[in-house]
């Protein structure tokens, strides 16, 4: 009896090696680390803005950017307050745990307290890539519509932290809330979520509060 | 001397000459066909809807969705009357030449005069495979920011129209329109452009009478 391993299988299980790699440095750093996810425009780069400033005087906050193109997100990170390195893919569609180590090798790790590491902005590939970060985070956004988690199982399966962004274009959008999260509740029952605005900044005040306790852990 | 032929470009040039043999079965019936490209929510589905109403009486549409799961959007473009053909990629993040292939197998060509095919939501993965469609249309939308250009340059760089859609969401969100142009412009000077909002109706009959002298050249 042969076994066979699909090359795909062994990719992702080296994948997940180094993830454990990357997690036990993060860890021996006492950095609290999160994966965010998102559409394209969804507001991960918002949100970083968002964290930075508020956890100022409070938490350093490193960010590692994951872009197939440009410097724009890390700088705007930096801007905020943020010890930041651009990883450009070059076209690949996701961050792996490969890239994330490189990246790691880039900041002084003992000097940060939260490292948010921005994925490429896209719903389906990151989803299959652990990279070792403490919590993986998906921010949906209002104007995307209700649809997504019926349409996009795998991430909003796979997360720990659901965010959903631009409630204050709620009134503008045809948005259906209730079907919305019986899409979630089906895929992740109990997800931990927190409904926002990075614009406005209503609802930001819970996911700091939520962030600061989770950082206290490492 | 040797000449190495990596096993992508192999994978891409078997891609393009389905992709050939799809274009020359849409011509032969007749079949004006468009790619319809775009992040997750940025209204593929919503223009979908809003082309075949419009083309009501004047041209048949046919619609192949490809998405990661459900038949939410070929119900969609079913519902609006046009005939749908589901294609589920099962977790892959874009449709290629051998899936067009097999979904134009389920529909009578020569009963349709448009074909839209829907990929699935995605800024990056679609841009590197075509399909062999007529033309390829890329739709941004207003809340997902004017810095996309810059951050996806690869399926900005490739298409044949943008669609700039939801603008009756401009007073509400930060969007510089002149920013976002002048990216496009850098990436694909000239490129076909038309800015709406599938919501209110406002921009959409400019695209429904190029679309209408398109169909026509087929």
């Amino acid at each position: 009896m042969t076994t066979q391993i699909p090359v795909l299988e062994k990719i992702h299980s080296a994948n997940d090696r180094i993830a454990a790699a990357n997690r036990a440095i993060l860890d021996g750093a006492g950095a609290y680390s999160l994966n965010f996810m998102a559409s394209p425009g969804a507001g991960k780069t918002s949100l970083v803005e968002q964290t930075v400033t508020r956890l100022k005087g409070h938490a350093r906050v490193g960010m590692i950017n994951g872009d197939i193109a440009t410097s724009l997100d890390a700088e705007r990170a930096q801007n905020a307050g943020a010890a930041a390195v651009q990883i450009n893919t070059g076209g690949d569609c996701h961050l792996d745990a490969v890239m994330l180590s490189s990246a790691l090798n880039e900041l002084d790790l003992t000097r940060i307290d939260l490292l948010i590491v921005e994925n490429v902005g896209n719903l389906i590939c990151p989803a299959n890539w652990v990279l070792g970060t403490h919590k993986n985070v998906l921010i949906a956004s209002v104007p995307e519509g209700a649809d997504k988690p019926y349409k996009y199982p795998g991430i909003y399966r796979g997360v720990d932290v659901l965010i959903i962004n631009k409630i204050d274009l709620l009134p503008y959008v045809p948005f259906d809330m209730e079907y919305f999260k019986r899409g979630v509740e089906i895929l992740n029952p109990g997800v931990q979520t927190f409904a926002l605005s990075c614009r406005t900044g209503e609802g930001i005040d819970a996911w700091i509060d939520w962030l600061t306790e989770q950082i206290a852990t490492v």
